[in-house]
């Protein structure tokens, strides 16, 4: 059964300040639990029902991760979801270590992406596209957040993120002697991205919901894209131009 | 000022049973309310604050649309989006015709897409690549549900819908004489998108979130597509998986 603290301790991870000040963020729903446990995240807490413990003994017994049994009742005033009948886990926060795209790698750039929803999204895509790097502006939305963990879909066990200056960051590259690396950004007035030929290294920069890429981040881009319209929407929601921008990359490099 | 009734009236098309006694649904927030007042749609009423109805009485008045001036607070009552600043339109649905893709154009068929974020993202996505026709299952989301229309981004003006027996649409053209239509669809085992002729004429059938499209439309595909995958994601969105086909679909167009 959970305790009172224990409860207290999870609701507060619902918000941001609580999750940097714990180093701890909250996964839930079955799927979710399950994939975390057989990741390399480090495991506080499950809190379970009985026949999600039962069934799912062997991902936690053998790690010992510590098990409190609930109520489907306990389980929803605890999390965040609004059904929730299986389980959820405290998670350790990990490092906030730099990347960088590698020869031969293709990194997502994140310029203030708000939307939890939509981050959430393009991790999963991310995922699919085999897109192993997320570097975010300070101003995009928080991965930890729940809402991004959960529309995830358990992506964000199989990607890496870093927080920063995206910025300096590009800057820094701009500045490297020999290969350097492609920066492709999507812009009205850019290339097709149905003929243009993308290498396979570099950086794909997406821009804020509203505003698109900031204007202190557009002088790095080295290549303007963009998806051809053939009717009258006025754009394309941020997740779903990542995903055509990642599929239009790949079939290219595979026909490399 | 909105009169009780008004309220009454305007709240009951929150539901698809009134909705569909009175053959009207929603429109809410300022980008979508101008957005109706300047398409072929018949408008009951409009509801706007006062800054709202001053910006865009052109809009309303050489229609003679009848508009309530209400608060903020009236038109978050009214409505159904947790902040409305501007306006709301009662807008009289629309005779649910019949569709067929004709030669030349690549209409979308949704088989069971229940939730309704996705398939007011599926109406813009349609919209930003040309698609002007969805046939959808009976048992497809609402389009009139307000969330559809609020995830549409004004698309709902743009494209046109019809609800009826899928499986009777594809099985009358797969019997018509001479050329019959291309069927696509995705599954797990299907050809390669990114290197698939696709035709210009023809249907994309989109399936259910889960168990994707259903056994008796599928045997009604005529050619299954594949969007390959690089990474480790179990699956797409339908919404991400609709925007790189139609993609696809028109890179190959554009190249012919």
């Amino acid at each position: 059964m959970l305790s009172k603290n224990q409860l207290k301790y999870i609701q507060s991870l619902h918000q941001k300040k609580y999750r940097q000040q714990q180093g701890a963020f909250l996964v839930e729903g079955a799927k979710s639990v399950q994939e975390v446990l057989q990741s390399d995240f480090q495991i506080e807490l499950v809190v379970a029902t009985e026949a999600f413990y039962k069934e799912n003994a062997h991902l936690t017994d053998h790690q010992r991760t510590p098990v409190e049994i609930a109520s489907v009742g306990d389980l929803e005033r605890a999390g965040t979801l609004e059904s929730n009948n299986a389980a959820l886990a405290v998670v350790k926060t990990k490092e906030n270590r730099p990347l960088l795209a590698e020869p031969g790698e293709i990194a997502l750039i994140l310029d203030d992406i708000r939307d939890p929803g939509n981050l959430g999204t393009i991790l999963r895509i991310a995922d699919w596209y085999g897109v192993r790097k997320i570097l975010c502006s300070e101003t995009t939305a928080d991965v930890y957040n729940p809402k991004v963990i959960s529309a995830s879909k358990g992506s964000f066990t199989r990607v890496q993120w870093w927080y920063g200056d995206v910025v300096q960051v590009l800057s820094r590259a701009s500045k490297q002697t020999g290969s350097l690396p492609a920066v492709y950004g999507a812009f009205l007035d850019g290339d097709d991205v149905h003929t243009l030929a993308f290498g396979k290294s570099g950086y794909l920069v997406m821009g804020n919901e509203s505003n698109g890429i900031r204007p202190e981040t557009a002088p790095f881009i080295t290549q303007r894209v963009t998806i051809p319209r053939y009717g009258d929407a006025e754009s394309l929601n941020v997740g779903i131009a990542t995903a055509v921008l990642l599929d239009n990359i790949r079939r290219v490099n595979a026909g490399q």
